[in-house]
């Protein structure tokens, strides 16, 4: 039971967000711009920034659903990439690239102030362009607070079979689709 | 310097927000209804709430001006509470309400997973509603995203003398209208 009274059963984040939808819809309108709106990283590289901040944070509820996403964007065979990077914390298979903005990501997942000009200049020789740094900078910011919003109301987590179908529709509808179903 | 290249030389949030207008309007939409609406708490507490994440998170940018906001909401007598707060940790001044919801709000801003039964136990003993536990916990959530978009992408901070008139531009025109201006 979450740690408040909420309007529906909802798991994950959508019990706390029926609580405030005035806020909700920010949050949401934030997922659909920063996950799916035109940008020079890849809908599949921004969910596996999303999966990856979250994973760190131990926030079951929102690895599972972005990782679900990331993998519907992949696909079967790629998806593979994400479960490496999961199990071992490796991103080179995402390319040089990505490896970068994935260690700026880990940094700033733990430390407000954990991103250095080193890493940023790893990520241009890697040949980051600024709206990918920013991107995932933004990313991984707006994870490390739908993460405490998930787990800071003690939400509870939908049944494991719940994921992938989850990630499907993330995929074809995305997450302002996702408000106006709840 | 900051670590892509903005669009305008504008100190702390404001640049990065520029660099990406359509996350931005998500991103003020968001502060002004978690600080401004309507809500159970008052402004004074809710932007005291940003204030104290933001200094455990060591952003400078986003501890002053949210600090001023607050200073403009409390009046200059209540203001020495939160200038109490800063300097040592203790919210006592601000009732035993405030003093539990700041607990939560550091147990979140340190740990994802950090929030407890007992912080909710020990909120509710001291009088706090559902909706001031859902509020501490989506404005700590929310800091702890702004202040790592601040200062994971190193801006700048503004002269020191630009804090106070901000603090009193966001109690009388909010956040959206400071998107506008800009």
């Amino acid at each position: 039971m979450a740690f408040i009274t909420l309007p529906t059963d909802a798991p994950g984040i959508r019990g706390p967000m029926n609580f405030r939808p005035d806020a909700a819809q920010h949050l949401l309108g934030l997922a659909e711009t920063i996950l799916r709106a035109p940008a020079s990283l890849s809908q599949a590289e921004r969910e596996t920034i999303a999966t990856w901040t979250s994973h760190l944070n131990g926030c079951k509820f929102c690895t599972k659903s972005h990782a679900a996403a990331a993998r519907a964007w992949l696909g079967i065979e790629r998806s593979a990439d994400l479960d490496h990077l999961l199990a071992t914390g490796d991103a080179r298979r995402f390319g040089v690239k990505m490896e970068a903005l994935i260690q700026i990501c880990t940094a700033l997942q733990s430390c407000v102030l954990g991103v250095k000009p080193e890493h940023i200049e790893r990520a241009r020789a890697a040949g980051a362009s600024d709206a990918d740094i920013h991107d995932t900078v933004l990313i991984t910011a707006a994870f490390c607070m739908y993460n405490r919003y998930v787990e800071g109301l003690g939400t509870h987590e939908p049944a494991e079979d719940a994921y992938e179908p989850m990630g499907r529709m993330l995929k074809e509808h995305g997450y302002a689709a996702r408000s106006a179903a709840s």
